[in-house]
C-alpha cells in the first residue's frame, strides 16, 4: 500500500534518500541456491555512478554495495537480501537555499503538498540517486534470468533531444553500448549526442531522449492476464523511473498507423518451434510472453534541473527567479540504459515465479509431486 | 498474484469468459455512503457495448448489470459490491474450427503454452469482452471521484490509422464525444475517421489509432513514489486493456524532442493556488497529481482479427490460410473511450484512498482523532 | 487492504449479505486442469447447510452452487473461479425490530461504528451465513490438495460446552465425523452433546465447544518465515471464522505446561523418511510443515443470539431488554466443522502454490528450464 | 508472496540471520509528522536484549539500532524507515558441529527439506534472533499508537510451566511488568517463576509458558471483515512468533465452556459511551475492535535447545546423540513479553491506517474533502 515495494514474488523494497546516510533495498523472494557475490551487483552499479564521464553529474560516488543478508557460502538462501549503499559524498548544505523554493519539473510541490514535509537535502525520496536501490535489485534478477534461460537484457540510448541512431533492436550488444559514454550503439550518432549534451551543458540547458531496450531469452508463457500483463507491469516499472513521460512495446504509438493486415505478425515453424516473422507485437501476446524477443522504449524529458534562469515561486508563493547551481546531469539518457535494464528484469524475475505458480498444472495437468507427505 | 485483481485500496477482482454464462466483478474497498444504483454502471456500459453502430461488432448483448451485493438502501455498505453481466449472443460454435489455429495477433499461442489449455469461444478470458468487469467497476469509481471532487474523466478518440483529430485535450466535453460515433471530438475528422473504418470493414481489414484523456478536478497528492507513482499505475492499467501498444503522459515522446528550458512548466500564484503556467508534465510531478488536469494517450494497435487472408500455422505446427468470419470490430477506438475512462478511474480512486493512509498525518502533523478509545 | 480477500496465490475474494440476493466468491489462481465440477463444491456445502437436522437453524436453504467461470470442459482453466448460491428463504422484515438494537455478542455495534451504516438483515455482511463463500472456495482447495498429494483434512467437534470426545486425532475418518449429526467422532460423548444442545435451545440458550482438526498428507517444506508461517496463516484463517476466540496447534496451551525435555519430538528414520516419534508440534518445525499430520483446534464461544432476555442498548442509548426471536443455531459446532475444514483447505492450497516459486531452485539448485525461450 | 512482510498499510520488512553482519527492518507507511528517534526504539530493544539477567541467554550484544531513513529533522517524512542491528557477538563456529544434525523441535530439517540449503549457524534465520526486526519495527508502531489515541500496551508473564500469576489483565502496569527479571506482575508468583527456571537451566532442562497481553485505547472500529478481523491477525502475528503453540482472545477456550447467557457481555451507557459491562469478548466484536480493552493470551512451548541429551538423526538419517553447549534462554517468557507486544501494536498500526481508508466515508457521508482539485 505504501509505495517503495515492486513485485509480488520477486519482491523488492526500496530506502533511502539522496542526501541521507544510505540507499538501501530488500530483496524478498529470490529463490535459494543461486551464485551471487557483491561483484555482480557492483558491475551493475558501476553503470550508474555518477561520474563515469564528463558527461554526467560531478557527485563522487563511488557507490560500493554491501550485501547484508539472504547470501551463504556465495549462494542465496530464499531469504531477504538485504543491500545498502553508503553516501558519501552528499551536501546538504547546497540545498538549503533551495527548501523555500518550489523547483519547476521537480517534486518539490507535489511532496510538500502530499507529506506535509519535505526533505529539501537533493530531493530527498523524489532524487534519482533512489535508483541505486532498483539498480541493485535488479543486478539479482538479471542473475537468476541469465542463469535459469540465459536471458540478455540490453538497452541503449535510441534518441537524444532530435538525434535518432541507426539501430536494429534485435541486434544490439552491449559491448556496443558501452563502446561509448553516451551509450549509443550507433557510433556516428553517438558522437553528435555527445556533442549536443555538452553543448546543452554549457549553456545551462538539458536534453532529453527516448532509451530502447530489447530482452533476448525470455521464455514463453510469462505474463498474468488480465491485469497484470508483462507490458502492463513494464509499462509501470517504466514510468516508475525518474523524468519518464511514455511507453511502448513493439509497433507502439507507430504501429497504430497501419493497417491490420499490415500489423499482424504471421505465424511460423521455425525447427518446430511456433514463431512468427516479424515482431510488431514486441515479444508479447495477449499480456503473456511469446517466446520472441521483448522490445520496447522509454521516453525522458530534458533533466529538469537547469542552470538558465527560471521563473517560479516560493513556497509562500511570491514570485522568484532560479538559477540552479549544485551538481547535476545535462541527460540522464546515458545512465538510464541500467536502470530501464534492472527494472525490466525486476519484472520478468517477477513473473518467472508467478508463472511457477501454475507450476506441475500447466501443460502437464495436475500430477502428484515428488516429495509430498503421503 | 494472479492477475484479475487491480489495485491495493479500491481493490477490483474480475471474471468471465467471452462465451461463458457471465462477465463479472467484484470491488472490494468503495468506502460506505456513497450514493449508487445499477443505472450509474448501466450508462457506462451502454457506452462499451456492442452493436451501437455501424462501426462496431454485430454482436448482440444488451449487457444489463446486476449489483448483488454491498448496497442497501441505494448507498454503499463498505462491504464488496459484485456485479454481473450475462452473455446472451454467445455462438461457441463459430471458434469450433478456429481451436486447432493460432490467429495471428491473438493471444491463441501463449494462452496455450502458458496454461496448457484454451478455451477457443472468442478468445475466452483472452476477448476483449472482459472489459465489461473493467467499465462496471469503473463506474464505481467515477462516481465516488465525482462525488468527492467533482472529478470529471473525459476520453476521446484523437487518431484513427493516420487520421488525427485537432483538440485540446483541456477543452474537450463529453458531449463534443459522444456526438458522433467515432467518439472524436473534431467533427470534420470524426467523418473522415468514420469513413475510413467503413472502408477497411468492406475490405477485410481493421485499424488502430490513439485514445487521448484528460482528468479534471484531480486533487493534488495523489501518488506513491517511489514505486505506484501515479503515471506508473495509469502507465499500467492503459497496458492492461487489449490491443494497447503504447502510454504517454503530458509531452511524452514529442517531450524528449525540447531541452530543458523548454520543457519545464513555470510555477505561478493562481488566486493563492500554487498552479503551473503550461502542462507539459501532464499533471503528474514526481509521481504525485499536482493539481493540474491529467493528461495522457494510449496507443492501440489495429484490430487483430481481420477478414484478409492470412498466413499461420495450426495446434500442430503446419502452415494454413486464415480468413475470419465471426464477428468483430474493424476499429477498438470508440468502443476503447470509456474503457480507458474506466480504467483511469479505478487507478484514480485507489490512489485517492491511499492517500488517506497519510490520514491526519499530512500535512497536519499527528493528532489525536476523534472517536479514539482512551 | 479492504477484508474479503484471502490468501495470495490462490486467492479468494468473498461477496454477500445474509439476506441479500445471493453469497459468492472469486478464486483466482487456482492452477490450470484440476477436474471441478459443481457436484465437487456442493458435496461440502451441503455439510454446512443449515436445516441439516434438529440441532440446527431451521432457515430452509438448498444452497445450490452455480460456478460461472474459470472451468471448461470440466477442467479449471487457470483463470478466476466465480460461484454463486441464492439466498432463497430471506426474511429480512425479521430483522426490522433488530434496526435499532445492539444485540450482545454481534457486531451490530462495531459494525454501525465502522461503517457508519449496518445492514440489520440478519447481520448483513457479519453473519456466518458468508461462511458460504469460504466453504464453495475451500472445495476447490481441497480438490487440488487431494489429487496432487492425496491429502486429506478431517475435523470434528471435540468439545461441546464441557463434554468432551475421547479422540486420537490421528485417527478419525470422515466416516466416523458424519456418523451422527454432532459431528463427533467418539459416538457416546456425541449423544450427550446432543441432547446438551437440545435442552439448551429448549431453554432459550446456546453452548459452544471445540472443533478438532487433522490434516493427513500435507507436503513437507509449507509456510514462509519468519512472518507467513503456516501456523500462522491457519491461526489467522480460523479466528476469521465467526464466533471464534481461540487456536492451538500441536501441544497448544498444555504444551506450556511441560519441561523441554519432555516436549521435544525425536527425529527417527522411517523407512528411509525423517519422521518424528512423537507430534507435539502439530506438524510444523520453525512455522514450515513437517510432513507429520497438522493438529490443531479452534474454541467457539456459544451462540450470541439467544432466547432468553438479555440488557442491552439500542442505538440512541437506552437500556432495553431483548429476547431473539428468529432462526438461529443454538450451537454453531456440528456446521462448524466444514467451515474449518475448508479454510485450512484455503491455507494449505495457498502455501503450496507459494512454495512453488522457490521453484527448480529448492532442493535442486537452479537449473535451466525446460522451455525457455533462448 | 515471501514471506519477511507483515501488515499492508503500515508495512514491516525484515531481514537479517542469526549470525550473520546485522539484522534490520524496513517501515513503510509510517505516516509523516510523528516524532521519532532511536531512543525510542532502542527502548524497547533493550526490554528484548539477551544478558538482561540470569534467567537468560549469556550472549552478549548491545543491539544499538540505527535508523538509517525516512527520518528529518527528528520527525518521520512518511518513506521507508530502514533500522539495522549489528551483530557482535556471533559466533558461527558454536554450530559447525551442529550443521549436520536436525536438532530436536528446530527447523533445521523443515529449513532444509524448504530451502535445500541451511544456515546452520545459530539456525540463521530461523533463529529467535530474527525478531529484534520485529521489535524495532514495533516501537514505531507503538509511538504512533501513543501519539494518536494514547494507546497503552502492557504484556506480562502470566504462566511459567505450570506456575500462574493471579493477575487482572486491566490493570496490570509496564512498572509492575518491569520489577522484577521475569516480567510477571505478580511478584510471589514471579519468584517462583524465577526459581524454577533457574532450576531448568541447572539441569539442562527448559520451561514454557503463557504471556498475556492487555492493549488500551484502542479505537473502535479497528478490522475488516470477512477475512482480515482484527483478532484473525493478532492471531497470526503472535503465530508468527517463535516459539508460539496458541493464542486465545477474551474467553478463549474456557468461554467455550459457558452457556450463551452467561458469555454475552451486556452493553451498556456509560456517560454517552457505549460500553459492555464485562469483556469475555476480550475487545473485538466481529472482527472489529469495541473500544474496550483488547486482551489476549499467547502460549510458548518451552525452548527446543536443552542441555539434556536427546535422540536425533543427522543429515544422512543415521540415529544420533545430542546435547547442546551453545548460549541459550531456558525459558524465553521474560524476552517474549516485548515481542508479543511489538507484533500486537504492528497489527494495531496497520489496522488504523487500514481503517482510514472508510475515511471520510465512514460515519460521516462521502463530503467533497479539502484541498480538492476542482
Amino acid at each position: 500500500m505504501p509505495g517503495s515495494s515492486l513485485g509480488h514474488a520477486f519482491r523488492v523494497t526500496a530506502w533511502g534518500e539522496s542526501h541521507g546516510p544510505a540507499i538501501g533495498v530488500v530483496v524478498d523472494g529470490c529463490p535459494p541456491g543461486l551464485p551471487l557475490d557483491e561483484a555482480d551487483v557492483q558491475r551493475e552499479l558501476d553503470r550508474r555512478r555518477p561520474g563515469q564521464s564528463q558527461l554526467t553529474t560531478t557527485r563522487a560516488e563511488a557507490d560500493r554495495v554491501r550485501i547484508e543478508s539472504g547470501v551463504y557460502h556465495g549462494h542465496t538462501t530464499g531469504h531477504p537480501i538485504a543491500m545498502s549503499v553508503r553516501n558519501r559524498d552528499a551536501r546538504p548544505r547546497d540545498y538549503e537555499a533551495l527548501s523555500q523554493v518550489y523547483r519547476p519539473g521537480h517534486a518539490d510541490f507535489t511532496f510538500e503538498r502530499k507529506y506535509g514535509v519535505r526533505d529539501p537535502r537533493g530531493g530527498g525520496r523524489s532524487s534519482a540517486r533512489v535508483t541505486v536501490a532498483h539498480v541493485a535489485a535488479g543486478a539479482v534478477a538479471r542473475k537468476l534470468l541469465a542463469k535459469r534461460f540465459g536471458t540478455r537484457c540490453v538497452g541503449w540510448v535510441q534518441r537524444v533531444w532530435q538525434i535518432s541512431g541507426d539501430i536494429v533492436p534485435e541486434r544490439v550488444t552491449r559491448g556496443e553500448v558501452e563502446a561509448n559514454a553516451v551509450r549509443c550503439p550507433d557510433p556516428e550518432a553517438a558522437e553528435r549526442m555527445a556533442e549536443l549534451i555538452r553543448k546543452a551543458k554549457a549553456e545551462g540547458d538539458s536534453v532529453g531522449g527516448v532509451v530502447g531496450c530489447c530482452v533476448h531469452g525470455v521464455p514463453t508463457g510469462l505474463g498474468e492476464p488480465v491485469f497484470d500483463k508483462l507490458e502492463a507491469d513494464l509499462a509501470k516499472a517504466m514510468l516508475a523511473i525518474n523524468a519518464t513521460k511514455g511507453f511502448e512495446i513493439g509497433s507502439g504509438f507507430a504501429g497504430a498507423r497501419l493497417f491490420g493486415s499490415e500489423h499482424n505478425d504471421p505465424f511460423t515453424n521455425v525447427g518446430g518451434e511456433v514463431r512468427t516473422t516479424s515482431n510488431r507485437a514486441g515479444g508479447v501476446l495477449g499480456g503473456i510472453s511469446s517466446g520472441m524477443p521483448l522490445v520496447f522504449r522509454v521516453a525522458f524529458k530534458p533533466t529538469s534541473t537547469i542552470g538558465k534562469r527560471q521563473r517560479t515561486v516560493n513556497t509562500t508563493g511570491d514570485s522568484v527567479t532560479l538559477a540552479a547551481k549544485g551538481r547535476h546531469d545535462p541527460c540522464v539518457l546515458p545512465r538510464a540504459v541500467p536502470i530501464v535494464e534492472a527494472m525490466a528484469c525486476l519484472v520478468l524475475a517477477d513473473h518467472v515465479l508467478r508463472h511457477q505458480l501454475l507450476g506441475a498444472g500447466g501443460a502437464r495437468g495436475v500430477p502428484a509431486e515428488p516429495g509430498s507427505g503421503s
